[in-house]
């Protein structure tokens, strides 16, 4: 039977990715080897290293004022490496607080510095997108979360600010067309709209490094990545090949243009239906609902045992809400078919 | 043409392993899903994380007193994450300097602590262990790295210490019968022994975290680790998996037991050709020789080219030193056959 994954991560990949994954654990570029088992050092991955750093930068439009690194440790490493190389001795970073990710981030940079919270939307259970904050040139730099997949919340832009400008962007990357060279740090967790789990992307400004006159830990050092090419030690081999596969597929079916229109066109069947459908109700605040996860819940309770029958026998997958908030969380990532939102649609249907 | 795999790592595992990942990749555990697209929440993926922490604890017959975490960032992160954990504020650490990866280590450690180097064979280029240090109670822990891939040198036992004991067993891990209870922190790159690269395995005596007093990074916690089931964040997946299939495949093969005995005939065979045959000379001391990488070079570099060509006609692959050395290394990890070994050595006998 079918399957209809809506996973919030890791999460659906193109088949084809898949396949070639798959065939390549035995037996990578006809060499009668795995890629599991050759050096990363050798000419083969050297290459796939290559041609994966510089597919994220043409996918971006990015120029050579960039880099791209693939690391490993997650975004939550990350929450660590972004204050260790940009926040000053006694400076301080300003933050929003849009979920529980961002919350995370903001622990760690308080671990290493003062941070100023400059918009939050936590009391209201972070349903929406706070704006209306300034960052002036006094914060070393600025971070925000672009896509909040437990509460289905998306920034639809950015601030213009006197600083640096952060953006961790697991959970929406190559979703949709951003001018990206207004970032000066990116990062991502590949394993929504990217790859598998086991590699972190990092694209960074590199004119923004070496400013903090700190003695930062090796691994910690994104320079010292840099001046190794995204091999300052042996790199998640496996994570980073499935990426470029699916870095390549991206490319090839019409780049983030293309991906930007399917997305928005699954993210308006889903929305439409929780819309017109009194038994459903969606939990972000419509101006700043999330193409990539719909978080929404039944309104009347008693229909909660039917409905999940019904989803799961038309073999749908992943559908049930992040144990924080409860209800149900349909996640669009790049790889999903439309033609598994009208599944949900249909099944969603069947009981209004 | 059969491949015979010497690489110093990544590296050969098992064929069964290759074969079964290859598998999950298309469909894990029958589910008609991918391993890459499911939850790492999931019962499927919980289940593996759980066996592979267990399996690692029964292969090195150690008790609850010790966690097994699986986590990123290789070894490296680990040279970071030990000191950030163990070094008190104020305190110091004992290292000692056995090679590349010992000094990388210390590296770390002196930017978070004061350490103080015990031993070091640093000025006869790492050709031997140094023995006859004495590691007082003054220290926070002893640091100390089994095996030196570079060098091909092997601790062959371990000091008795007033403090703890810290162990790199990155190139050695699973090789051969050791008293692991007399370890107080082990870590280990997977891409060797245990699995591909991608994931460090952390075996941790649980009393000794919690000590320091200082306010770590989440990531680089490992009590943090220990408390979320080694799932702080999104683990990388497939690597676990992966490193999961090569400890059942070690269990179902004798253990540990009957891996020393496979990795002993394999070293004895090729160092008692390297000692037979006048074209060929060991690196290392002999007493402190590796039984899993075989540095060697030859004694009459006129023989090079056809030498090289010989083996490489032979179906050998990644016998070439180490830029660092230069020569060979032959690397006889776990899942190398010994019919790949009695290969190389019938090319080095024809040029006796």
């Amino acid at each position: 039977m079918k399957k209809h994954n809506f996973s919030a991560g890791p999460c659906i990949l193109p088949a084809e990715v898949f396949q070639k994954a798959s065939e390549a654990i035995l037996n990578f570029n006809d060499l009668g080897l795995s890629l599991l088992e050759i050096s990363h050092r050798s000419k083969d991955f050297v290459s796939v290293m290559e041609e994966a750093r510089a597919l994220v930068k043409k996918l971006m439009k990015l120029g050579d004022d960039y880099e791209v690194l693939f690391l490993q440790g997650g975004a939550s490493l990350q929450f660590v490496m972004v204050p260790f190389n940009l926040m000053k001795p006694g400076g301080k970073a300003a933050y929003l607080d849009t979920g529980t990710w961002a919350a995370g981030a903001i622990k760690e940079a308080q671990k290493l510095g003062t941070v100023d919270i400059v918009g939050s939307s936590k009391e209201q259970n972070y349903s929406f997108i706070p704006k209306n904050y300034q960052i002036g040139a006094e914060y070393d730099y600025f971070h925000c979360t672009s896509n909040n997949t437990i509460y289905g919340t998306q920034m639809k832009s950015f601030p213009e600010t006197d600083t640096l400008l952060v953006c961790d962007m697991s959970s929406d990357i190559f979703s949709k067309v951003l001018d990206f060279s207004q970032f000066d740090l990116i990062y991502a967790g590949a394993q929504k709209n990217m790859g598998p789990a086991g590699t972190t992307l990092v694209v960074v400004k590199k004119e923004i490094l070496g400013k903090t006159d700190k003695n930062i830990p090796s691994y910690l050092n994104y320079q010292l990545h840099i001046d190794k090419e995204s091999m300052l030690n042996t790199p998640p081999v496996f994570a980073i090949y499935t990426s470029l596969l699916t870095l390549q597929y991206m490319e090839k079916n019409g780049g983030i243009e293309a991906a930007e229109k399917r997305n928005e066109a699954k993210a308006k069947l889903l929305y439409d239906e929780i819309d017109r459908n009194p038994l459903f109700e969606g939990y972000a605040v419509k101006e700043d609902r999330s193409l990539m996860n719909v978080s929404f819940k039944l309104t009347d309770e008693s229909k909660k045992e039917a409905f999940d029958k019904a989803w799961k026998e038309a073999g749908i997958n992943g559908l049930n809400g992040h144990r924080s908030l409860g209800g149900y969380r349909a996640s669009l990532y790049n790889a999903l078919p439309i033609e598994s939102v009208q599944v949900l649609v249909n099944v969603m249907q069947s009981f209004s």
